[in-house]
């Protein structure tokens, strides 16, 4: 969910482009609408809130498989039982610095933001802060919680492990979920430096669009039911870890989050997840997480960090691009597309529109209009 | 320098494997011998012992080119000043969880071990710690330092900086280091699982190795002087982030370690860091590099987490590989060649045998025999 090239399809990690009739909404409607239905659904205020606020990360920065297009997956989760609307979050310290959170199976955004809280405020008595996460559920996306950290001031991290879905290297059955890896930086009077990314070659929603667009997939990113690499995107069972050829450095990314987010944490290892879409929406799945947040000013003067972080991006932004190419930081698309999003609005695939129209008549509610 | 497929080369991030005519010694009298060298030259106990530990991890786990390989340049860069050979290292500790390590321009093994040695301690205390190196220079393989948190108990993540040699995605000039990520994690009665990875899609003498057996490079690893891909290893200038395609990911991680190892610790960046072969081998580098360990027992009952490890590694062993293919842990190979190592010695290639008796005749020093 990061910068690229210009050799590749715009949207890297997210959702296709929205043709030109396609819905737009303001940020603010849609966050009214998600905490609404979502409170309608079950879910405490606390829950309804940061589950809301981590849809509308990914919906503002084009990571439209974890924006407002989960609202329906979140209502039937919470409404069903899976997710626990009024949680009883309990942090265990086994030590300063450190906490393990017990989400008590509720929504994975009201477990992840509580637990960068607490790494932050440990992060500034200590210098460092971290909390394992169990008993979690989905919590979007990872670069919420990153974001989270680097705006107020800390290096953030954010894991999460998901049900399994990655093959190995070398493997043929689905083995790792597609474990993200988030950082956030922050950068003095400017954007964050904001890393989001799976650690399999390419995110499952870009499958589906090569699917919908009748097209052959790259090489060396997905594999069929045994495990032979395809490029027909119907054929896909699993996906690819990062590296192609050096897939084995992505099989081991993926397993520094699991390491992470489920041994550490006491949650459960990805292969023993149950699926994400169902069929089953009542049992909890207990799905694991991990933050950390780290305070720059604890490592050296602050002036020195701004000083020296503001020099890497600009540096990097700076420098000779391919013929016909070009670099960019980590966010620097994501920031990209939040300002053209906040005047153009956020536009509303047509069925996360007609999932809307169900949700409001469900509950009675106002459905949010797009804007003119 | 983990674990891979069948489908590839052996020796992914190591050299060539040694032809059968090559001299092969025991870890014990290069240990011996690089001791005495360093010495020698100038270093310091405590910095002969590092350095040259550090060197038979890389020889002992087939990581050649961070193995007794390095001894020539380590002598080179002691003798000439580059490398201070008594360092006065000085913790600043702004936090109870951090510090940042002013290595005084010493060996970095000598400052990383001390890095980690004070980083277990405060994961002892805290449940996690980090240490940031600054005025370090070259430390060798980074997974000496994560492998040594491992064998002590804790999780450990090591980082570093180096001069640049990897372009950004999109890019067409040199701007990261290698920038290696190397985690270890216990696990009880066995070898730990140990990651060691280059941030880059190659290791440069994966290059070399290709030039010398004549062979053309795989796509997308490589690119001349103007940024475009290569598989010619004469032609190679650059190499290329982890990921191909989607090498945006690969940068990205760079950016991660170059965070940590040198804007949080107040190191150089890696663009401005002089090269490391030299012409001029007496002015310090100022490279840096990172350091963290965790307490597992801090987080989970040490019992939950030695029976989720052990059952996400024995797991993943037994993932259904690809017809012809196999699947491995990281470090699965590294402990595999270390055993063969232990019965059969080290191999010395051509290059390196020279160096001994150059060394061993410079210091008067009894040059190592190979085994019988």
């Amino acid at each position: 969910m990061t910068q690229h090239g210009t050799q590749q399809p715009p949207s890297t990690e997210s959702t296709a482009p929205a043709p030109a009739a396609i819905e737009r909404h303001r940020a603010d409607g849609l966050l009214a609408f998600c905490e609404a239905a979502l409170g309608a659904a079950g879910a405490d205020a606390d829950t309804a809130a940061a589950a809301s606020r981590a849809m509308l990360h990914g919906s503002r920065f084009g990571v439209d498989s974890h924006g407002v297009r989960l609202l329906d997956h979140y209502v039937t989760v919470i409404a069903g039982g899976r997710v626990k609307g009024a949680p009883d979050l309990r942090f265990h310290q086994g030590a300063a610095a450190v906490a393990t959170l017990d989400a008590d199976h509720g929504h994975g955004a009201r477990a992840a933001y509580a637990a960068m809280d607490l790494a932050m405020e440990k992060a500034s008595l200590y210098g460092i802060g971290a909390v394992a996460i169990r008993n979690s559920s989905h919590f979007g996306a990872a670069g919420a919680y990153a974001l989270e950290a680097a705006e107020n001031g800390f290096i953030g991290l954010a894991f999460c492990n998901s049900d399994s879905f990655v093959r190995l290297h070398g493997g043929a059955e689905r083995f790792h979920g597609t474990n993200p890896i988030a950082m956030g930086v922050p950068v003095r009077d400017e954007d964050p430096w904001l890393l989001d990314m799976a650690t399999s070659a390419i995110p499952y929603n870009r499958v589906l669009l090569y699917r919908s667009l009748g097209q052959a997939l790259p090489p060396e990113v997905a594999s069929d039911a045994v495990g032979h690499d395809t490029t027909d995107p119907h054929a896909v069972d699993m996906l690819a870890p990062l590296g192609a050829a050096f897939g084995f450095k992505g099989a081991a990314l993926a397993g520094v989050v699991e390491v992470f987010s489920a041994v550490l944490a006491g949650a459960r290892l990805s292969f023993d997840i149950a699926p994400m879409g169902g069929p089953d929406f009542a049992t909890p799945r207990n799905v694991g997480a991990f933050v950390m947040a780290l305070k720059p000013g604890a490592f050296v003067t602050e002036m020195e960090f701004d000083v020296a972080m503001k020099r890497y991006r600009d540096t990097l932004r700076a420098s000779c691009p391919a013929p016909g190419d070009m670099v960019m930081a980590p966010g620097d698309r994501e920031w990209t597309v939040a300002a053209q999003r906040q005047m153009e609005g956020i536009p509303i695939d047509p069925a996360t529109a007609e999932a809307f129209d169900r949700i409001a008549t469900r509950f009675a509610l106002p459905r949010p209009r797009p804007v003119s």
